[in-house]
């Protein structure tokens, strides 16, 4: 329609300031001075690049649609003429060069045989910003990692001479056909990681048959999502819920008209955890952790820039609200971040057709219990009801997983599945859509010989006496180490080969 | 009256003996022979400087009173001619010099973001004295570490889906108004750790509306913290009670007729605990460690210097003394250091309206439990006689706190307020007043954050229910371990970078 | 009666591609070209050797008549002619000559006083393949060591004043007269760690009346190791279960035929568990972990690759197959790798003699729980049903032991004797049939000592009172560390002797 | 009435083999061919010095009239012409030079703060071999460390505002009167780590009244310890029952007459346990770790050398022989080393005045219970009986102490007094007789202090509410920790100083 306007880069350099600020992404000029103070991210990120190129910081943690979408028609301003846009030199750090480095001489694939190898690999080549938003978690990360440790605190009885020649662990998740007991849970900013994002995950899915929930604040966008999704591969959606319920009603029913099977709502995430790794690496302040799903942002302008990340996020979201979600969507909707048998029991009495017991990977509240030791305080509730089992209300568990050998443990204490996030970031951080694979593929051998050995030959079968749980609920911290004695205590030694030989 | 009569730096210089002692202080004379055995600190500090001008040492334990007040006014032998007194060379040491480095060196006020940064910063600015005196606790540390390990043993029950976009951490102690539920715990010596001591407390507690607690020990002194508050401000005062009960009378009623809101009398204390760290650094022999606030020092001379210390800490306070500190004041008296549930009793049936579950930070009896682990025994037996909840009498507990997390779990518990006392110590040690306020900041981020994150809009939301304490008073110390199987034991490895490439 | 073929190097060299593979071993030249899918190690490592004398690789893993017995005489081609065969020439490592100069440097017999001692010399005598097999377990290796931690939750309580003058260790074991309440538990690949494998096992236990248990996957043949055998010794039979029952019966009845006394059937194994250090060796896919028995691998074509070592245990194995078992002999049948009451039960019901509580060794399904806890959860539960005590059924344990304190700990609560493996392996790796009876006489040692002071005369006078057994059941981890407040403290240091004069 | 028959080196140095053996001691030569076999230290120690000079080898470990007194008159030879006798050259080995440099750099007795310093002192200022065989326990140590670890799962509940400014330690043990709830339990060879061995014990104590149980296997003769004390001052006897009751007979009645208070009667020791510390240092078999003070060593030849150090000590001690001690000797008879609560009730009906609740200081039994965790057991078990309290029954514990609160827990929960040996000895081989009254006095400092700030003033005043021991009976054994996550995960750090500035 109208004439597409061509502008200079030394023209853009003029609006290089809070109150006139221009930038250019993907060859387009932007006026983003009334969005500074609604950035996600905070405003600063942006003035950096005042009146100046910014795609390459835009790239790796906006999906393309981003700015498009969230900037109202008037803003875009035109294209600018490339040749006279002063070149950014990228000056390539010594970190930079070490990544590399560690990229070349990444373990061959099939040298990786469990999941841990993913995230050591990942370590070393992703950068450091990226590894401390993965891997960070809220205060001292007691949470985090006592997500992994309930799992050693239960125990295999396992059953022999049973004819395990045949073993299937296969099962549906809301309906759905999955080829494990586990569905790819949500996370952030995939492109940080690796430069196609979680289409990593999509496409070793769809070559599985596993679930992968689509994350509201995935690098990539949407659409590009399910554009690359097969047609019959099922996808769920993980959703903040915005505070102008306008715009979550777009994005739940287009995820609906596309094809979305189940909609899981977050529920644990009112404010954003302080997560201090993250902080230390003045990542929060310099680049924005968040960013925004298209549709995502309608922010007030009344809420200041302390915490911009909670402008898309409603802490006002109560129970409320669920009846607005199902009167929006006929998809099923599962309450995402439940962490009591009480809203465990208001979950199934609001209506919802599951809930996921999670700490958000130990991201949001510190010394919050693992998801699996809620799990048995809320399905004898749930049972005392007559709610539990009930075909039409699932319980999934996630964090902390590593091993099929957790997710048999969790499954027999009455999970439908559970959620794995990490993991599988760390794997197509480390090998892209590859290492995905290869971390499925783990998991069905690990899968084929664990239920073999436990004797259960189907996902049925697996029963709460196949595991001793008795030590799930304590919680046991040493008592402070009378360090006198310990300093002073000399331990054995063994016996000596002989030195003069050696 | 009389004119003052001024002295030579070579006339002073000959009393310089045990049995004829002279020193100058701020320019003044004194003579101190009769007073060496009542020295709290012991005789040989003072016999050091014997003779001598003795500022340099005096200035940084004492407030500036306390000479004045405790030397009879004949001993002020007049004043001294500057010229005349041999200058004290002070030697800068190598750790001194380091010590100024580290203070340059320090990390910016903007990039602490937990309570621990302050303490890791002051370990080395400070003194290494100072260090010794303020972290060190009794015999093994078992009970001061003890005291942040319960925490750890509570866990949060979060609840969700409740409108938490207002939250609001403040509450009333003692009818005081605090924006925190928290109150600044007395500690002792501030000038030791920096030259304006307590008086950084002081004027971040008017800036934020926090309350500070008084300590006797301080080293500036009582009307010196008084003049710095604002007339409004709430302040409370830590007693050790003399065995002159005339001096505790003045003390207490002076505090009270300079508008104090409450007493709080420590009853753990009857002689100070043996603290090795401290011992080890010869500091309470060589420069000691106690000093006395002005008018506390009635010092029998029956005692000896053995045990200096205890010359001004009564043990013979018992129970009877109760009524007549209701005789002398009407400040709600508090009695801090309570450790079972018989004597919380006997303090509620003896009519005081408080009492703070405290083990003097691990400084006096060890192995003696958090105070925390008491309130949960607390709480159920005053509950059992009718005695809680009772508006008129509140619990407080300190020890261990770091983050505000803690705080809420004390509180879900039954506690009214906590105490914090090292943390601000060490945060004034670090960066004086403002160290002080960006403490408070980062408990005000953590409310906030944690407040919403458990589903608790108010103080009186935070209810039993939304912790798992059932840990709490499990004591868990490790058999000893095989040493021969764990050193065999070769543990397992990751998957190898290809080293050729690196 | 045929003549026998002459070949020469060059004509077998041409037979080298996988449609057309001969192989030469110990100087006769086979076909193994259908063969190839049936090995139990894979096909890759037989590969590597087509066309070629394969005698070295092949000879530490198989027993000499291994190949032989498992393929059809047709494919015995004849034999080689040496002096036209290209040598192979071996390459000694590095490591290899680090090997032999530990071997050269192992401690003097008589410094070895403990079990440990052997697992720290072989270690570095035995190669890093032979390690990584013998030493590995499955996943995280948690089973492999809580076998061993079990014991340590065990303790004593000791009666005193009672003659024990004269104590004696002796029992009987199945009807068969033991000088130690302990057999040889059945390990595999002996000859990896020691040339003569394990018949330094059967040596060593013919002279100290100590009962062996032979291992399916010995490295040397069953007939081997029966001849080197006294005709009075006993010895018990370790079985997989082949697929072709037929195999499995001959087996079985030639083993009665030449005086087996006991058979143990393994049932925990319906396939080989996932062991992580071996994986890491590469050891599985190149030089083949698994070989089998003589007439054991009666392998099914259809079985491809994949898990080619399930090919000859069958995974269909059942409580039905039971009766059959006792069909074909009059041996004892005791199940071995029971892990729960329930199974326990089943046993006792199916008729078997008894069975040993046991989870090969850690070697199979991780955070299964030791066999000495299932004891105190097996024996109760027998008794329930009057079960136990019964004469003609006996309970065994094995794994993790170390000391005979172990061993008293688990007779103490019920089994009947031990069984104990990698320690008696891992001594003769280091010190041949010598260190196998060093090993015996430790354990002569440590029973005659521990039975004085235990109070225990005799086997039966240990009663279940002389354990504290309560901690048994309880698997405690550990909440994760405050790291941030761990590493501010600073631990309490002791006196200092004084530099200046060291 | 004989003359003395003078020899020379060379005449002796003929009588050098087994089977015709002299040796010299003191200047005198002694035939001990026959005593050989009888050697509790065994007989290749005696051999090294045959036909030569053993006074060097003899001095440390044996009480001057060892020889005389175990050796027939008639194996008294004579004397030697001493400038006849080739001089044994004593090479001067590094280690004993670094031992005489960290003898000199000791820290100053002053510096010394608790009874842990003494031990890391002691251990660089004696040999390896003295303290191979004072610091070594049992098997793995276990017991020796849990011994000190059962006091730290005791927690004190200390009572407030009673009157504490006089506190009263002293008690009176057996009807003695001690200074200390504290006595100095038995320890073997004291010369091994100071020339003055045990008489630096037996002086301290007289300067403290302090009651020092004299041990049958001192460095020092009984007499020589006797005559050391004063007239008034009170011991104890331990005893090592001889297999020969007549030996023990003299011995017992000689204690009597000298004046020593009570015997305790080791029950825990029929044979000596293994302890591989010792073992490692070649002690036992080079020089003997056991000798035999005077008239104790009436060792059957029948025994052989296998356990020479049991020959002496009667393994077939049993209750029976109770009755006969009660009368030999009208000294209350103690049984040292009970150590459940069946055996308590034993000795109470047996009639003897006490027990000790001991084992070994972990020397013998591993994994048996500490005493103090045998004192909860054995209290109710008496008192369930109507056997406690009862004044003339006491109940003592020992093992592990290092610090005066110990003490009042162990009282708090019925104990009369406690045992100390370790410490003491340390004590003394790093200061002599200085050590030990140092370390008296660091227990009066402790106890003046813990009973004020317990709220206990008197002995009487130790009540079982002072003290939480719920945790005491448990054991608590790590799950093997998940080795692969814990080395993945990154702990957080802390804020950095800025390292330009440093």
């Amino acid at each position: 329609m109208s004439d597409i306007r061509v502008l200079t880069g030394p023209e853009v350099a003029q609006h290089a300031s809070k109150d006139d600020c221009w930038i250019i992404v993907h060859g387009k000029v932007y006026d983003v001075t009334d969005f500074l103070p609604e950035h996600p991210g905070g405003q600063a990120i942006i003035l950096k690049y005042a009146g100046k190129d910014a795609t390459a910081a835009y790239e790796p943690i906006h999906p393309p649609d981003a700015i498009t979408t969230n900037l109202p028609v008037e803003k875009h301003l035109g294209v600018v003429d490339a040749s006279t846009v002063a070149k950014v030199v990228k000056v390539v750090t010594e970190e930079e060069k070490q990544r590399q480095k560690y990229i070349e001489a990444r373990p061959p694939l099939d040298t990786i045989i469990n999941l841990h190898d993913f995230e050591n690999v990942a370590r070393k080549v992703i950068s450091e910003k990226a590894w401390a938003y993965y891997s960070s978690a809220s205060d001292d990360e007691i949470t985090l990692r006592e997500n992994r440790m309930a799992y050693q605190r239960v125990w295999f009885r396992p059953r022999i001479l049973r004819d395990v020649t045949n073993v299937d662990w296969s099962t549906t998740i809301l309906g759905q056909k999955s080829s494990l007991p586990v569905y790819i849970s949500a996370t952030a900013l995939g492109k940080l990681g690796h430069p196609e994002g979680e289409l990593c995950l999509t496409r070793a899915a769809q070559n599985h048959g596993v679930i992968q929930m689509v994350a509201t604040l995935a690098s990539c966008s949407f659409d590009e999502i399910l554009d690359a999704a097969k047609p019959d591969q099922s996808l769920f959606l993980q959703l903040y819920v915005n505070r102008d319920r306008e715009i979550t009603r777009k994005y739940v029913q287009h995820a609906e008209a596309r094809g979305v099977k189940a909609l899981f709502i977050t529920v644990d995430a009112p404010q954003l955890g302080r997560r201090e790794k993250d902080m230390r690496m003045k990542f929060v302040g310099e680049e924005g952790v968040a960013k925004v799903q298209d549709g995502q942002s309608g922010i007030k302008k009344d809420e200041g820039v302390a915490r911009a990340i909670s402008s898309f996020i409603d802490p006002s979201l109560s129970w409320k609200d669920i009846p607005w979600f199902k009167s929006i969507t006929k998809m099923p909707i599962i309450l995402k971040g439940i962490s009591t048998a009480e809203d465990a029991i208001l979950a199934y009495e609001a209506g919802v057709q599951g809930i996921v017991l999670s700490n958000h990977g130990g991201r949001q509240l510190d010394t919050a219990r693992s998801g699996l030791e809620v799990l048995v305080e809320v399905v004898p509730a749930l049972r005392a009801r007559g709610y539990f089992p009930d075909p039409n209300f699932e319980i999934f568990v996630d964090g902390g997983v590593r091993r099929a050998s957790d997710v048999l443990k969790a499954l027999a204490l009455g999970a439908k599945a559970v959620g794995v996030g990490r993991p599988f970031l760390y794997a197509f951080c480390s090998y892209g859509q590859e290492g995905v694979e290869k971390a499925i593929q783990i998991f069905r051998d690990e899968f084929e010989m664990n239920m073999r050995l436990l004797g259960a030959r189907t996902i049925d079968e697996l029963v709460p006496e196949m595991v001793d749980a008795s030590a799930l609920s304590s919680h046991v911290v040493l008592t402070p180490q009378d360090n006198l004695f310990h300093n002073t205590y000399q331990p054995l030694s063994g016996a000596k080969f002989q030195e003069s030989k050696l």
